[in-house]
């Protein structure tokens, strides 16, 4: 992990932060109609292939821990995963449970304006649900409702 | 590998078969707007973590190398990488190239109707390009345009 580490304004802004795993920082989209999550790698590359072969590794597992945390959390109908950063460059991985019956099915996540933000009791029991979840050295960060 | 693999209809309907890598199925999706492949793991799974862990590390290394080919024969502004599946629930992963002035930047290339399907001769030279990428021992498709 390469340190200092900034997220891009435009992440912080949309997302909670959650945790903070040996490669990535873990995010939560504020849109409490999808569960939706982000790992933003902790070093300074724009595409997935810039990544050295052993933060490949390490990001592979990133991805797979929070697929499983989704999938036996929310028990969605499908996992989107995607590295897309169009409109943001700083290299962040979308892990988003879908739903037959969510918002934009069968339709793609992005671009979709409607949006919920999350109250603190769900960020809370989910903040709790994770922290049983993940390796007990992890460091979680408590979210904070935003207005 | 497991055998016998049969493609998506939906895929094979859309797309060009370019190649057999060691674990996936190279396509190309019938658009010539944009650089967009599609690898297929020849395994039945739907989603990423599904995979064994040494069909994970082979996708990836089959993922790099596409995103590079992609990368020194287009020099697109920016990849998008991404296992959705929402419609074809067999495993797929678009590797697409994107620019800032294609059809749809920034937005995402899934639901964009705007299609043109490729002429043989940029099918012959591209598939000739990829030829002299691949491992010799790679199992090249000749692709036929499609009306």
């Amino acid at each position: 992990m390469s340190e200092p580490f900034t997220l891009d304004d435009r992440l912080s802004h949309d997302c909670h932060w959650l945790a903070d795993l040996s490669l990535s920082r873990l995010l939560l989209m504020n849109n409490a109609l999808l569960p939706w999550f982000i790992l933003v790698p902790k070093v300074d590359v724009v595409e997935l292939h810039e990544l050295s072969t052993e933060q490949q590794q390490q990001l592979l597992a990133e991805i797979n821990l929070i697929s499983r945390f989704l999938q036996q959390t929310f028990t969605p109908d499908k996992l989107n995963v995607a590295a897309i950063g169009n409109i943001v460059r700083q290299l962040h991985i979308h892990i988003v449970g879908r739903s037959t019956h969510d918002i934009c099915w069968p339709g793609v996540v992005w671009g979709v304006e409607q949006r919920e933000a999350y109250v603190q009791t769900r960020l809370d029991s989910l903040s709790r649900q994770l922290e049983g979840y993940l390796p007990t050295d992890t460091r979680i960060h408590r979210p904070i409702a935003k207005p």
